[in-house]
């Protein structure tokens, strides 16, 4: 064991997925030397504790990274776009949070239960990658299925909440509840439609070919992280009308049948995998039963023998193991095995 | 075309699908001779206005249905169960709208843009049945697919909203909005997970094999209407915190590859469809957006030719043509052809 500590900086450190890592550094005990926040010029100069640490938070614009082992970018893209490369040529390793790197290949993405092998590759750009949420939880259930029974095609539909756009999606889909609450008409300013009361197939960009952004790089991403380069997927997102929690409908068609015992038993085995088959309960957990866990939860295994397919209900926690969680674990791979 | 008019009865008047029937009757210039109301006691006694005649409001338990030509039954299956056989051996056509007869061969299901002749089996046990609006959104889009390219496997997903489950259903996610929104945990009665922000992937009873009965029964009634006895489906039927309005995400693999003009000809031509293709509102509509129309409103159309295949993203108003609008449909079938 190592006892060096380490000094990281979180890059939107008061958003939600932010302020989670920060929560998450501490519990899991990551081996702190020193933590620089850095956020927008409005929240700058609040102080955040973390374990034995207290630290001040710096306005992004000044930032230098100077010492910096590990910065989290967990703002958005463009802030991504602008300062991964700085802080890279600053010394330090970047995990970035957002989806600007889900397709590109010199971008190690990772997700430590199924490729911790890929932070290897970091070094050429001294950048990594975490996928979003969604792909996480598949990547997580469809992995040990792969090793089991084979992929062969994958269909998935996505029920996404209003957090995975951070706090001004969570501040209009409350805000749009009461208005149509109190009777009144609800604007919409984040979401590309109403989201209160209503079902919203559009995350994202909509593309030439009918896909949205997100589809697609949700298929390159749980493509690469799982390295099944040409798996045939089929991908709907669509934002529902929650405020935490993601779950996704997926059904596998497998080279190999599984009967719903021997599903359940590799599912169990998984690291990384919380399999509910309480049967009382009707064998699932909702979007907000999972918030808290750090698990992938998996529920309603299905299966099927001609042909031969496996249904599967995932709920997993966006801001846990859909973003802080997983991200502290990539920099605890890291620090174990390359720093 | 026949000037004869008809005594029409509804059973669960009073409910959300009884009194949209009452008003598409009115809407569609049905020739009524005489209306039946019938609902439980506590609205019996108040009148209703459908056209130029006006209707007081009976107690069901006193029902006799002498004369009826039509009884629709648009309350609880248990409703259903009682009544069908008394209203059909006093001379009525019973034309169902719970989900009793989903699998049950000797009930004609129709949906009438599909198979408007299965009209003429209701001889038999004088009972005939729609689907229920996720099914009969499936079978308005799919058929016409069917025609073009054949159905090899589908793969669907369901946003359903609390009004499948009438006022009780919606008044529980209008209370449990409420009470989270002010800070309490709300209890849950009509839905078997707190619906409020969450997304509850149990409709009906959970079976033996995983499935929910109303998932099982969607794909039974769905084989029926496209009489495709043997097509392959997985379905996932899933409550969302939406008051009005059904979507569904549906993946066919199909026999012979369509490429995307090829299937927006084919669904803009069908029967039934409305098809979106407004690239600047992202070619799709939401269920609040489907609220009101009595087409099956069909958007996000994708296609892939290897495995040849063709996404889809369905939105229908479960009250009008998933309800109302699709019994009434039947109903004229049946004067048309038949009485």
């Amino acid at each position: 064991m190592t006892e060096r500590a380490y000094t990281v900086a979180i890059v939107g450190a008061t958003g939600l997925v932010g302020a989670e890592i920060v929560a998450v550094l501490e519990q899991r005990q990551f081996p702190l030397q020193a933590l620089h926040l850095y956020a927008s010029l409005h929240t700058a100069g609040d102080t955040v504790r973390c374990g034995d640490l207290t630290t001040r938070i710096e306005i992004l614009d000044q930032a230098r990274f100077t010492g910096a082992d590990i910065v989290f970018l967990a703002a958005a893209e463009a802030v991504s776009a602008e300062w991964a490369q700085r802080a890279a040529a600053a010394g330090a390793v970047v995990i970035d949070l957002t989806q600007l790197y889900a397709d590109d290949p010199a971008v190690p993405l990772v997700v430590p239960e199924i490729n911790a092998a890929a932070v290897a590759g970091f070094g050429g750009r001294r950048v990594m990658a975490a996928p979003d949420p969604a792909v996480i939880a598949l990547a997580v259930a469809l992995a040990p299925v792969r090793t089991a029974a084979g992929l062969r095609t994958l269909f998935a539909t996505t029920f996404e909440p209003a957090s995975t756009s951070g706090r001004a999606g969570v501040e209009e889909l409350q805000r749009e509840t009461v208005e149509l609450l109190n009777g009144r008409s609800p604007g919409h300013e984040i979401f590309p439609q109403r989201l209160a009361f209503n079902a919203v197939p559009h995350i994202g960009e909509m593309l030439a070919g009918g896909s949205s952004s997100e589809e697609s790089r949700a298929v390159a991403a749980l493509r690469r992280v799982l390295a099944t380069p040409d798996l045939p997927a089929s991908v709907t997102r669509v934002r529902v009308p929650v405020f935490f929690g993601v779950a996704v409908a997926a059904t596998v068609e497998v080279d190999r049948p599984l009967d719903p015992a021997a599903a359940q038993r590799v599912l169990r085995a998984a690291p990384g995998v919380l399999l509910d088959t309480d049967a009382l309960a009707g064998g699932y957990l909702t979007p907000a039963d999972t918030v808290g866990q750090d698990a992938v939860c998996v529920g309603r295994v299905r299966t099927s023998s001609a042909p031969p397919r496996l249904d599967l209900w995932l709920t997993i926690d966006n801001l846990r193991k859909g973003s802080a969680v997983n991200a502290v674990q990539i920099a605890e791979v890291l620090v174990r095995e390359h720093l």
